[in-house]
C-alpha cells in the first residue's frame, strides 16, 4: 500500500486525538425531542430565557455508595466545538415537520456555547447522589439541547470509572490490573471509552492498542490460544538459534530446550512425552520474539501435564542466556487451584536451581473474572492461610499477581447503566422544582454551592448543598446539616476543613481551568477514594456516605414543594 | 459562528456517513497481543502461512434460542481500509520492546486486507451457537490481527440487534418501538451502534438525530419534563394566536383553550383549579410549535388531575382548528393503569364530541421499560380481559400502543455482552482444534460449508455443518445429522429446502456481494425470524434449535480430538 494510501484516514486518527474525544460528539449527537423543545421555546419567544440544570444521579451504582466522577473533559470538548454544521441543518430540514419556520434553522446555525457556563466537581472526584456533578447555566434552549450529549459522556465514563475502582479495592494495590474489554464493549468507542475510564479508576493498563496511541494508557498482551495452535512442531520453528543478552553468544535454542524439558521432568515431575509439542514450538518463538517478555499463556491443551512443563523449560533456556522469563497466563478452570500448583512448582524450581527470582514470576488470571471473582479468591486466601498455615502452600487460596478483566469490567454486568438525570432547577431567575410521587425522586431547585466537610483525620464527613447567596461553612464552625426530605433527620457538623466541590470548567466561550492530564486524573481518583471512609467503600453493606442542605435550603425545598403540587381530593 | 467555523468539523462527519462507519474502526483498535502475535509469526517466518479461522459464539443471550446476527457491514469496510498509517506505526515503535526487529514496522506497514477472504452468513440472518458466522482466510498475521476488530464490531452489533428483536416480538407487530437509548449507551459511538442495530432487529424509531443523519433511520421524539416545568404562568406565552390548519382563520388560542379546559372539566370529571398551569402554557406552546404533531407528556405534576385535563383541553382547541392531536406520553408510575385512565377520557371525549378518532390517540409508555415489563403488561391484559370483561375497561390491562425504550434495550441489562469467540482452525492446511475441558467449548476444525435444511412448512429444521468436500444435502434425500460432541443424538432430515448460509463478502481486495441497506437487513431481519418455529423463539422456556454436523465431520472432529489430546494419568 502506498504511502499516499496511507494517508488517507490520517486526518479522522488526529482530529481523535486532538480533540481528544472518540470521534463523533457534536452536536446533532442528541435526543430529537431536544430541538423539537428548541423550536417549541424558539417559537414562544423564550430562547433567550436564562435558565440553570443541575446533572446528577440518584443512586450508586453496583450497590455501592460511592461513585466516580468522570468525563468532563469530553464534556468542556463538546462545548467547545458545539455548533450544527450546514448538513446538520439541511438534515435537521428533513427530519422536522414540514410546515416548521424557516427562521428557526438559522436560528440553530447560529448557536453556539459562547453564552453558556458550566461549572462541575473536578474529573476523578469521589462523587454521592443528589449532589450536582455539572451545573450549567446558559439560554434555555442551548442548555437543553446540551441534556442528551452530556448525560451520554458523563454516565457511562463514571460508570465504568466506578466498576474499575472497585476492582481495584477488591484486588488491593499490588495487583496488576489490565482491562481486557475491547471486544466485548458496545462498539469502537464504546471500548475506547472503557479503555480510558477504566484507567482513570485505577486500572494499570489496557490491551487496546489505539487507546495506547489515543490516550497514552500503557498497552499490554501476550498471545493467544490461536497462536499457540498453529505451531504443530518444532519444525515449524524456521530459527533454532537465539543471541544471548549480553550479546556475547548465540546458541541453538531449541536443543537448550529440550535438554530442560528432559531435566525439568524430575525436577518439577512431569511426563516429558506428555506435553505437546506444538505448544513448546509456540514457546520458543514467542520467546525468541520477546525474550525479555516472555509470558505464555499456559492453558491451550493442559496446564499441568504440557502447558507449565513447556514454560518452564524455555524460561530456564532463557535463563541460560540471561533472560528472565515474566511468567504465565490462565484463562480457563479453577484458577486458584491452578495459581497454586503453578506457584509450587516455580518454587521447587527457584530452590533446585537457586533463582529466587522464579519464585516470584507473575501468574496472570483472565477468565470472565468479576468483582466478587476477586473477593471470593481473597476470601479462600486468608480462610486458608490462618486454617492451614503448616500445610502445603498449594492449598493456600490463590497466588495471581495479575488479573486482565474484559466483559463484566466494560459492560458493567452488574449495573451496566448509571442513571444520571438532567434537571432545570431555575429559569427566568425563578427556581423549579422537579416533582414525583416517589419522594426520593424530587429535585433540589435554583442555584446551590456544594461544599465537603472534612474531619479532623481528613476524611469526608459530608456534603452540604447551600443556597448560593449563604455564606460558606466555616472551620471549626458548627454547622446544621439536614437531610434534603426527612425533617426529623439533622445533625451539627464541626468541619477541620471545608471544600467547594465547583469549580468553573467553561465560560464566555473559553475554557476555565487547566485539564489535567489522564494519568493526573488517576492520581485525582486515588487520592479523592482515600479520603472516604472505609465503610463507605465495603464490598458489602456500605454505609451511606450524607448528603444534606442547609436549613435555609432546606426551608426553601420544602414551601416550593407545597406551592407547586395539587392538592389532592379524599374520596 | 462563521461559516467557516460552522465547516469546521465537516469532514469528520462526512467522513463518518462515507465509511458508514461510526468513526474509529481502524487496524490499530485491536489488542496488543495481536501485534505481538504477528511479531513473533513474523519472526519464527510464519507470516504468510495459510489460515482459516471462525468467528462464532456458544450460546445465544438472553435464554433465549436465536441471535440476530449483525455488524458485518462494518467489518467488510474494515477489511476496505485496513492498513496501519504512519502514525500508527510510529506509535507502535513506542510501544513494542526496544529491541523490536525495525523491519517488522516496515512489514507491519507494507499490510492490507488484499490477500483475505471473508465469507459469513448475510446480515440480519438468524443464527445459532457453533455455527461460523464469519470465516475468514488469509496469511496468518494478518487475520490474527482482524480478531479484535471483528469481535467487537460483531458482538454488540449482534446482541443489541437480539434485544430489539426480542422486545418486537414481545410487544407484537403492530405496537410502534422507538429506542431511547443514547444517553446510557457506552459513550457516543455506543448509542449510534445502538440506533442502528435496534432499527434492524424491527425498532421503528430512535431518537437519536445523529443516528438518523448517519443511517437514515426515523427519528422521534417529543418534549422532556424541563420543557413542561420551564413555563410558569400562561403569561410565558409571547404568543397566543395560532392559525387553523386550512388558513382561513387565525385565534386566540389560549382564550379557547380556556373555554375548553372549562366545559372539558365536566365531560371528563376534573377541577379546573387542580390543573397546573405552567404545564398548560407549555402544551399551548408545544401545540403551537407542532399543531400536527401535538404529543404530550403528562406526568410532570400530576397525570389525573392536571395533565390528562391539560392535554385533553389543548387537543380539543387543536381539533376546533383543524388539527388532530397525536396524544400523551407516560414517563412514570403503574403504566397498566394510568394508560386505562388516560385511555377511558379519550373515549369518554370522543362519546361527547363524536370524534372518533380521540379515543385511538396514542398512549407511549416509556419509564424503565424491558422486555419482561411487556410481556407482564401484556399478560395482564389477556389475563383481566378473560375474567372481566363485563365490567370497567379501566381494569382491563393496558392500551399502550408505542414503547420508548432506552437503558433496558440498549445496555442489554439481561446479558450485557455475547461471547463471541475466533477460533482457529485450519493453519497450512492442517486442521486445527481448541481443546478445553468444558466439551461444549471445543472448537470445530477445519474449513466447513453450513447449510439451513428447511422442513415443508418453510420453517428451519435444523443447521448442518459438513466438510468442504462433501457434497451439498439434496432436497427430498435422507441426510444424517449429528450432534458434534454426543454420539449417541443423531436424527434423519429429510430437507424440503437447503440454503448454503456463508456467501463471500470480501475476496481479492473487493467487495464481493452488494451490501443490502439498512431497510433491507430489518426487512431480512423479519424474514429470516419468521422462518424460526415459535418454539425456539417463546420468551419461556424456548426449545434449542439444532446444530448439527454430517457424519463425515463427526469422525473428523473426534479423529483430531484424541489425536490432539494428552493421555491422562490415573494415581
Amino acid at each position: 500500500m502506498s504511502d499516499e494510501t496511507a494517508m488517507m484516514t490520517e486526518p479522522a486518527v488526529s482530529q481523535n486525538i486532538s480533540n481528544g474525544s472518540n470521534g463523533v460528539v457534536q452536536a446533532l449527537l442528541t435526543d430529537l425531542y431536544q430541538i423539537t423543545m428548541a423550536y417549541a421555546y424558539w417559537k414562544s419567544g423564550k430562547m433567550n430565557d436564562p435558565s440553570v440544570f443541575d446533572l446528577f444521579f440518584r443512586k450508586n451504582p453496583f450497590h455501592g455508595e460511592f461513585t466516580i466522577f468522570a468525563g468532563l473533559e469530553e464534556c468542556i470538548k463538546l462545548l467547545k466545538g458545539f455548533h450544527f454544521s450546514k448538513s446538520d441543518i439541511e438534515y435537521l430540514r428533513t427530519a422536522m415537520p414540514p410546515g416548521t419556520d424557516p427562521g428557526f434553522f438559522d436560528y440553530l446555525a447560529s448557536l453556539s456555547a459562547q453564552d453558556v457556563t458550566l461549572e462541575a466537581v473536578p474529573e476523578g472526584e469521589v462523587v454521592f447522589p443528589k449532589v450536582p456533578l455539572i451545573t450549567i447555566t446558559g439560554p434555555l434552549p442551548v442548555v437543553q439541547l446540551l441534556e442528551t450529549p452530556l448525560l451520554n459522556l458523563v454516565n457511562y465514563a463514571s460508570l465504568v470509572a466506578t466498576n474499575a475502582a472497585r476492582f481495584r479495592m477488591a484486588a488491593g494495590p499490588e495487583t496488576v490490573l489490565l482491562e481486557f474489554g475491547l471486544r466485548r464493549a458496545q462498539g469502537p468507542d464504546g471500548g475506547l471509552s472503557a479503555s480510558r475510564y477504566c484507567y482513570l479508576g485505577g486500572f494499570d493498563g489496557t490491551s487496546n492498542v489505539l487507546a495506547g496511541k489515543m490516550f497514552g494508557i500503557p498497552v499490554r498482551g501476550t498471545h493467544a490460544h490461536a497462536f499457540v495452535t498453529s505451531f504443530i512442531t518444532l519444525n515449524d520453528l524456521q530459527t533454532r538459534n537465539l543471541k544471548s543478552k549480553d550479546g556475547s553468544k548465540e546458541i541453538d535454542f531449541v536443543s537448550l530446550c529440550l535438554t530442560y524439558k528432559k531435566e525439568l521432568s524430575s525436577v518439577i515431575d512431569f511426563l516429558p512425552d506428555q506435553t505437546i509439542e506444538g505448544e513448546l514450538a509456540a514457546f520458543i518463538s514467542y520467546a525468541c520474539a520477546f525474550p525479555d517478555g516472555f509470558l505464555a499463556l499456559i492453558d491451550t491443551y493442559d496446564v499441568i501435564r504440557s502447558g507449565l512443563p513447556n514454560f518452564c523449560t524455555v524460561a530456564m533456556a532463557l535463563n541460560d542466556l540471561g533472560y528472565k522469563a515474566l511468567g504465565i497466563r490462565l484463562d480457563s478452570g479453577d484458577l486458584s487451584y491452578q495459581s497454586n500448583v503453578v506457584r509450587a512448582k516455580f518454587v521447587q524450581i527457584a530452590a533446585h536451581y537457586s533463582l529466587p527470582w522464579f519464585e516470584r514470576l507473575t501468574i496472570v488470571a483472565s477468565n470472565d473474572i468479576n468483582e466478587d471473582t476477586i473477593h471470593s479468591l481473597n476470601q479462600q486466601a486468608c480462610n486458608l492461610c490462618e486454617v492451614t498455615s503448616h500445610t502445603q502452600p498449594i492449598i493456600q487460596g490463590h497466588t495471581i499477581n495479575c488479573y486482565g478483566i474484559g466483559t463484566h469490567l466494560v459492560t458493567c454486568q452488574k449495573q451496566p447503566a448509571l442513571g444520571c438525570v438532567f434537571k432545570l432547577v431555575e429559569v427566568n431567575k425563578k427556581p423549579r422544582i422537579k416533582l414525583s410521587e416517589d419522594v426520593e425522586k424530587v429535585s433540589i431547585p435554583g442555584r446551590k454551592k456544594v461544599y465537603r466537610l472534612f474531619g479532623a483525620d481528613g476524611t469526608a464527613l459530608v456534603d452540604l448543598l447551600q443556597e448560593e447567596s449563604e455564606p460558606a461553612p466555616e472551620i471549626g464552625k458548627r454547622v446544621l446539616c439536614r437531610h434534603p426530605i426527612q425533617e426529623s433527620k439533622r445533625a451539627y457538623v464541626i468541619p477541620a476543613d471545608v471544600k467547594l466541590l465547583h469549580k468553573v470548567w467553561w465560560k464566555d466561550g473559553q475554557v476555565g481551568e487547566n485539564l489535567p492530564s489522564l494519568t493526573e486524573l488517576r492520581e485525582k481518583t486515588k487520592l479523592s477514594l482515600s479520603a472516604v471512609r472505609q465503610d463507605h467503600k465495603r464490598a458489602l453493606n456500605p454505609t451511606p456516605y450524607k448528603v444534606s442542605v442547609s436549613s435555609s435550603l432546606y426551608t426553601f425545598i420544602h414551601e416550593l414543594w407545597l406551592e407547586s403540587a395539587p392538592i389532592g381530593e379524599l374520596s
